[in-house]
């Protein structure tokens, strides 16, 4: 049979397709964001469809709405240097993880493990001094879930169908190697998809089965984004989004039900 | 411009595509399971080209490998009686549970945190009675990377091309509402991808960033599989592997370098 009648034959039915966003330039303070998603779509052709995920990493919408910060404005006060030196990390940055950290969980053999002002818990409470312009760190967006509502507001007006947006972090986990990217923010569409009360194959009720969907799918698109190549978006198309409304809150689990603290 | 034109001119350069296995049967003991997923793949047109990764529910690879127990058969011993009344638990299950543990990490609010015998820290030992028949509990496969390494083999040959496969489960996480899918078995494929050593975009070389990218694509490959549709197994193609050869036990984090313990 000739290559194309079988690829053309393949059954897709509920596949999912993610595509790097390839022509963004390096975002700069002020930057209109979603215009800059919007003519990168139109560059690669991309029909924007009903259901589209956008996922966008934290670091442009944080370099969009300035929260770039430049070390030498900061002065660290004593503490922070004494923990900066303690903890081998710039004075200035340790005073920005402390200026972010509402509570510290963990602090120990050289990591510090910070709940943020939002309430996510991450290494040095999310700040970050990675693909910044050197002598710079860069913070959370101050309001994730507020960025990913006004970019979902934008793209959907502009595109004229609506579509979910995802501000994503990369976060470590206790437990377990390595990092995955996360949602923070979340606009558009459900963070967790609810299966209690529904019936498992076996026709058996469900119990305590929420799925972390807006999680998995940033984690999805981290396999295009990747750390050193310059994506920060991509648009993951096909999911069976759980609901069209949701936040990055939801994802945060409460204090009463958390283990770890 | 026609539709058709349009769609063919997409700049999908980097795209991945995630592909559910639609035809699977529902799995029995002594089983073979990388017979029945060519097959499916066949049925499905679904031509498999190297680098593809599998993703494989581990509920079927522990039904095939007869993980699956009747509680029946199960005798609960004082212990077990006594905590599973206090936990709201069948005796049985809570047995099993313990049996599966090396070491209890949190006993609190009804909820068990255990360290299994491979080192997988999760909820209840991962002992599961969702979508196996009434009156049976589903362990996890004894050795998840064997099973991958089994899988893989089969496949590889089979195929003639060479292919990952990874065998997930569902975890909760500490901090974050809701379960997420991730890899506890892989083979023919890098667990985790190592930036350490390279450079940013910005040309600064970066520190300490470990992706877990066999966790990124279990949850990704979850996207298709979902909880009450029997879709166990998913394809997911066009990902930049990491490596070609890993573990599941890359995963689990070493115990001194872990601050949850």
């Amino acid at each position: 049979m000739p290559k194309k009648t079988q690829q053309k034959n393949v059954d897709r039915r509920g596949s999912i397709e993610i595509v790097p966003l390839l022509g963004l330039p390096e975002i700069q303070a002020g930057d209109d964001l979603s215009g800059l998603i919007v003519s990168a779509c139109k560059k690669q052709k991309l029909r924007i469809r009903n259901g589209d995920v956008f996922v966008v990493a934290h670091k442009v919408v944080s370099k969009a709405e300035r929260r770039l910060v430049l070390l030498d404005s900061v002065k660290p006060s004593e503490q922070a240097t004494e923990w900066a030196a303690q903890y081998q990390k710039d004075p200035r940055v340790f005073q920005l993880i402390l200026n972010e950290t509402g509570r510290i969980v963990r602090m120990d053999r050289g990591v510090i493990i910070a709940e943020t002002r939002h309430g996510f818990v991450c290494a040095n409470a999310a700040v970050d001094t990675s693909n910044v312009p050197e002598g710079c760190a860069v913070l959370l967006p101050k309001d994730p879930d507020r960025s990913a509502r006004v970019l979902q507001k934008q793209l959907t007006n502009t595109f004229g169908t609506a579509i979910g947006v995802i501000i994503s972090d990369t976060f470590g986990r206790p437990w377990r190697e390595g990092i995955v990217n996360v949602a923070l923010g979340v606009a558009g569409m459900a963070a967790l998809e609810d299966y209690r009360g529904k019936r498992d194959v076996m026709g058996k009720m469900m119990q305590a089965t929420l799925i972390a969907q807006a999680d998995e799918l940033a984690g999805a698109a981290e396999l295009v984004m990747g750390k050193t190549n310059r994506v920060p978006v991509a648009v993951v198309r096909g999911v069976r989004l759980a609901g069209r409304s949701g936040s990055g809150r939801d994802l945060i689990r409460a204090p009463d039900r958390d283990l770890f603290r």
